[in-house]
């Protein structure tokens, strides 16, 4: 689609620029712009609404990773018919978890998105924004617009599955072959359970020769574990 | 609809009766039976497929847990549209839970559904199956039936959204108990006193550290103290 194409009211609008670009990354042309202009409204940034609430990205980020998940496990399902649960779980994980997002983010420039924000850059706001980008489309164009965006435009580009499926994933045992290698202690301790409704959320760090080299929370203790050791394992150039 | 509207290949299916059921408590006839029969196979029942794996409920409750909190994230998201983050995510969690779950599964009869399985019956059975109904609904009909199916059928009916809401959370004593796991200190100030024509409006800030971390105002200083307490646990990441 060209300029020429484009409908009046975005034509002569004053986010033209900004239309254009979500339109690059969308595939399609928003209807309600406001709803993007806050996805990529980071909480330092934020002004506080007469209603006394800050508008932020963080309510669009909430529905976005739920929508972004029911999406990734239907992808997953498909794709797979024959494996068990558990590991469409964890291939489900390697893709929504913040790392991966995190960098899926940088792939589709949501840090030019928010180039203009105030705010202050960590690597996972770009990650929510990105959550919230989802919600926004959700919101704007509903259920099958944004599967149709998440599957074609974020997983076919910019989800490597035969490398998410193919990785090593034990990394506790690649934390502790490397000490012992090394000749240095690790721990694994349970730091913090919150009570979750019902689920006890485990949060865990891992320590070499007590000093903390990461934090993993999760609902299995195994799985926080995992998390952590990943962490710790990248710190210390492991993989 | 009576028996006479019934289509012809369900009048003389031989499982007219289990259709008949369904019907009732999903509001439509569904397509594809044996979706439906699989989500109420609990895996301890579970016959082994040709292909090695077991067909029991697993894949679909994995994919009916995504499906339910897309569904309840959006249906909170617009129900409560000054409510932040934090609140919808606890507000989600409460309806979502194993425990709740299981007792929606109760109220809609999942347990008559499941009779003649010779499974072992605990009570996260019957919301482990309610969770493959809705992966089974995905499936056979997609998003916005499954969507209707949750929103009017389940949260409109067997979810008391008032009594979730004034669940009794003791914010106060959520962050006393984590502050005593991290070492920190919570102290809770008063700040100020307005006269609100006679009722003294009471203004008190609750402290991680000596850094503060919420405030709250209510004509009783206990309620004011929660309103802050909620504050901080949001903060903190603690709910």
């Amino acid at each position: 689609m060209n300029n020429f194409l484009l409908p009046l009211r975005i034509l002569f609008s004053a986010d033209k620029e900004f239309i254009l670009s979500l339109r690059n990354l969308l595939g399609f042309i928003p209807n309600n712009i406001s709803l993007y202009n806050l996805a990529f409204s980071h909480k330092s940034s934020a002004e506080e609404h007469v209603t006394g609430i800050k508008l932020s990205n963080e309510r669009l980020e909430y529905l976005g990773d739920a929508i972004l998940g029911a999406v990734v496990a239907d992808f997953l399902f498909k794709k797979f018919p024959f494996k068990e649960e558990g590991f469409l779980t964890e291939m489900r994980s390697r893709i929504v978890n913040r790392e991966h997002l995190n960098k899926v983010a940088m792939k589709i420039g949501v840090d030019h998105f928010m180039a203009n924000s105030s705010s202050v850059k960590t690597r996972s706001v770009y990650g929510n924004a990105f959550e919230a980008l989802i919600g926004a489309i959700y919101i704007d164009k509903g259920y099958h617009i944004t599967q149709r965006f998440i599957i074609r435009r974020i997983i076919q580009h910019h989800v490597d599955m035969d490398e998410l499926e193919s990785l090593d994933v034990n990394f506790k045992s690649k934390l502790i072959n490397w000490a012992q290698r090394e000749r240095k202690a690790v721990t694994f301790e349970l730091i913090e359970e919150i009570d979750n409704g019902g689920k006890r959320l485990l949060k865990v760090c891992v320590k070499v020769d007590g000093e903390e080299q990461g934090q993993g929370e999760d609902f299995s203790k195994k799985r926080a574990e995992q998390i952590a050791a990943e962490k710790a394992c990248i710190r210390q150039g492991i993989i």
